[in-house]
């Protein structure tokens, strides 16, 4: 088993590791870390279970450690994972990369740094070899991996199949699930039968993410991909699953036929726990995906097309996955194993 | 007082009719008229009242008749209101218009007639003028009025001030209340914690509709819009308020300043009951309009816009009115009112 | 017109008092206090309005004061609305009346207080006498009047007229909305797709205020009721209204039509604005009253009742209002008309 | 394997039975019988499939059967689970017990058929016994076993430990989720934001079925338990999972500790794959057991109480259980587990 640690691990997203992390044929928790507040205290106490399974015994008593490298000097863990909030990201990430570790995060400090990969394995894996450029620049044994954005995973997958025939423009609707707003994020009272037309900072991340991943890893530098995203971002009151509807514009002229066979065609490369035999799952009904009935598909990893259909405008479909497992969590640990596949840390 | 009457009284959308309808200052229903199963019975015992104010004490009573001309042959009302199925107006709408009968209409069954007038009165209130072309040509003394389908008059109503700047392209993700379904179009099974992508037959309306409304009467026929619109639609867990996320390419450039006061300037020609003093309401708030807290704003004929915002591909906003006020009943009463004014009726 | 102050006017229930007082007959609000965060600025720039109407015009400049006596010491109004948490109102609202001000209060602080009237008008208005013993003992001009707790006024207007057949228990099980939580006091992912079986003090508030409002006034003091209440509290997916399963006990043995009549004859005594015709609704259907559907009768000030029923183990039935209405603004509102009427501040 | 067949295999209760049998380790799915409508067509032709899982590959092409006994002439199941309606299971699972079939049955219509057991294995397994009365009775070579109500199972499931200290009354509001009245049983527009205070015979259910369960098998006959229940049951918008609110008087008096050990004493006698170690899950924290996160416990079979609570007028709780899995599908599933180990199916 290879040894992993969780920084952040007393949140909702730190829980959502820990529980798949806990049923991980590879990976074994050792290490968990939080802010002050919970530090010294043990994991039971330090944090509000609020996960749908129960929290596993050997956890309830750990130890958790001040987030700082620090507290893992005697520690032998290869990966630690990383469920902190943006703004603290930024600093932490960077101190625990510096210190040897190898981060694999899920927040959004460092995805747009030049030098750090920011991967969905099935679309971009060469991206990790921009690993070497970044320690070669910054001087650091550790690294700093990162996840796309919930949104932008969903949309992505489904748009790397579809850049053989030349995109232009993509125009996206977003309506998002409750639960990408974290656990306080959002009061009953604000989307209790209701729509927010706006989430923070979403459509900003949704229009430059995907130009990255899907851009061209050319020696230290990616290349961005060369069209355009125009992106609207809603919340629904839904509680997990993003769902999408998407426009894409083409240079060339594929049938709906040629479209379906893309999705159907894309498979992922390496075979890994969290991976989904089908990356994308492509619905003949005319009313699916849905997120209450389709999120949990590949244990959550398999994004969901539908509705594939064209205009004069262009082609048009909807896109569904879940946001908290492939769009976040799960996103991290797929990184973190093809990472160790790549390594050879797996055997 | 205009009497008039109801036809398809006992269902939902006849239920929201008598609703607003017996506390209009210029209508009083004297006649209810729905199918065989209800004909005979009083009201109250034909139909089980869902409406959130009390069904009016002196209709409770009133005898519900069949939806036949006949059954009006004594019957002085000026206007008939129509709150029937699709596939029943088809057939029922033209017999009470041969009849003689003014029938403003809710469904769908006659919108696209050449000779039907499909108006919004603040938008293409000189479309009436049709009423003659569909007299003369079918031999009646009666008409039908229509008004569009709900999604089609929340972006209609919002696409008008801006034909000025020269639209090229439209394309309107949904989020739609499920209210628009009717009352036992849709099991809670289907849309608790759930979207559902698709709705029939709505896509096709929206894409078609307002290239009508926005046309140019020209003679004896309407000379449709010369612009292209792509809809995505999807039903979401709200009970009224259908949001639209829109956008919409140019001919011209013109700046989000200019598009706000092109929002603001748009008002009604003529006042009546129904009509809200401002048909749009632009909000600056980053959040709204939202369905629950901005659906009932004029009553329920505003219809909100807000996230003004421009980007290389164009102009993209949110709209956001009440699906069974704005874009159903109180549209039909408002194209009655209008009517009652041009011909005279009210004085 | 009645000059009113706002206590806690930037919170959300402060924001219901304002909705509900600026289009009142009677009051008009010339003074709006809050805490320091807010002292100094315009009411539109210290709050976020989450109100399903527009902000009144001219409040949208009034200056938000200190919630201080001394803010008030030029200002001639006659009564001060209490918006604010328990724990402030513990000290801030027994300054204020020992400054003079007759303080209506929603907060929980002096309910139990011995001198401090508990008042619902349609069943203890004689209790408002305790204002001469409070004001006399604490030695104060003005003085400190209560409602009770939501769900309490709810289920003590239905038992108001079973008393007559002598209570011996009562039993009641809550389903509570989430708008009695406060805007941001539920979050989302608690309570979506969710019942929680438990609301903080809650169930004592039930068990208790309700033998103080039906007790007998004995010269200075009140003789509580002489019966129990069991009481369960949970928090549904509903965003107003309180559904109320109540089990009742009587020494006494009446006829399900006997506790209708009861009901029936159930009347208001002043007249007022806030007032409903029928403070109780009684509804025939099998499958009333329910939340969405019946929680604006008497504008939000009705409390209906249904499903009335008896076994062997005595009578069992439903009783729903609104929460945040007769639950509370509106019940402190209608305590301040009756004030007002007794003492004659209205002609 | 045992070889098992579905009747009713198409509707929503008939889908989970086949999402659970398909993956049982004991039971295989040989026979699908449904009405005229879908006989003779492929399962995947026949249905709608709403599940949340896949359906099961080998079953898309299995040829539906019209559900009549001649159907399984050549047929060699050994068992046949039920999931029609009550009016059509009153006819057609006495046809099929007539012809020699084991019918394990959840619907209502032989549920209080005297010779008819009505068991919760780890209830009253003893009850099975009534198999060999039915059978002599009626000169059957098959039977008819059945599980009790949803609402029923999770609070029958906790009243068996307290039968130790003498049950006197039994008061229960119940707060149900919407799976329970069937797919199409319930229209959005109903249920959501709102609680309807009423489920059409449910409390009749609720009263007589937790007698016979909790009855002492007496030669021939069951002698009901000897006290009384008084039942008021709520739908509300939570998708899987009924809450219910408890209150038990006692003969005897037992402290919240003898109580809590009695729930913790609470095992199974017979292990089998649906049958879950821990029948109830008592949960120590104040606000649960909650719907959303704690219906999956032991794979949707464990029952949660919580809030165990004692006042002057007796014991409080709250128990939830998953009310198509443990009150449904599971239940009758575990059912055939146990008669199958009893009868020395399984080896």
């Amino acid at each position: 088993m290879i040894k992993v640690g969780v920084l952040g691990a007393t949140g909702a997203v730190g829980q959502r590791f820990i529980q798949i992390l806990s049923e991980h044929p590879w990976f074994e928790i050792t290490e968990l870390l939080a802010s002050e507040r919970s530090a010294g205290k043990k994991y039971r106490d330090a944090t509000k279970w609020l996960i749908e399974t129960a929290l596993p015994e050997d956890l309830k008593t750990m130890e958790v450690k001040l987030a700082r490298p620090e507290s893992l000097k005697n520690s032998d863990i290869e990966l630690l994972f990383s469920a902190i909030p943006a703004n603290i990201a930024k600093k932490t990430e960077v101190e625990f990369a510096e210190a040897g570790f190898t981060v694999a995060s899920n927040a959004a400090a460092h995805r747009m740094d030049a030098d750090v990969p920011l991967v969905i394995p099935e679309v971009n894996r060469d991206h990790l070899a921009l690993i070497e450029v970044q320690q070669r620049k910054r001087g650091w044994d550790g690294c700093i991996i990162t996840n796309p954005n919930c949104s932008t995973i969903v949309m992505t997958m489904t748009l790397k199949p579809l850049m053989q025939f030349g995109i232009k423009h993509v125009r996206v609707a977003t309506m998002q699930a409750i639960s990408g707003a974290g656990y306080t994020g959002l009061p009953a009272m604000a989307i209790h039968d209701n729509v927010i037309p706006f989430i923070g900072g979403e459509e900003g991340k949704m229009e430059t993410e995907p130009l990255k991943i899907l851009g061209e890893l050319d020696g230290d530098v990616v290349k961005p991909a060369n069209f355009k995203i125009s992106a609207s971002c809603h919340r629904v009151p839904v509680i997990d699953g993003h769902t999408e509807a998407i426009w894409v514009e083409f240079t060339s002229d594929p049938s709906v036929s040629e479209i379906k066979k893309a999705f159907y065609d894309f498979r992922r490369e390496i075979e890994s726990p969290t991976s989904p035999e089908m990356p994308i799952m492509v619905m003949e009904e005319e009313d699916r995906p849905q997120p209450r009935l389709d999120r949990d598909l590949g244990r959550g990893m398999t994004v969901s097309v539908g509705r594939i259909r064209a205009d004069s405008m262009g082609l048009k479909y909807i896109a569904m996955g879940h946001n908290t497992i492939r769009g976040a969590v799960g996103a991290s640990v797929l990184n973190a194993e093809v990472f160790a596949v790549e390594r050879g840390i797996v055997k």
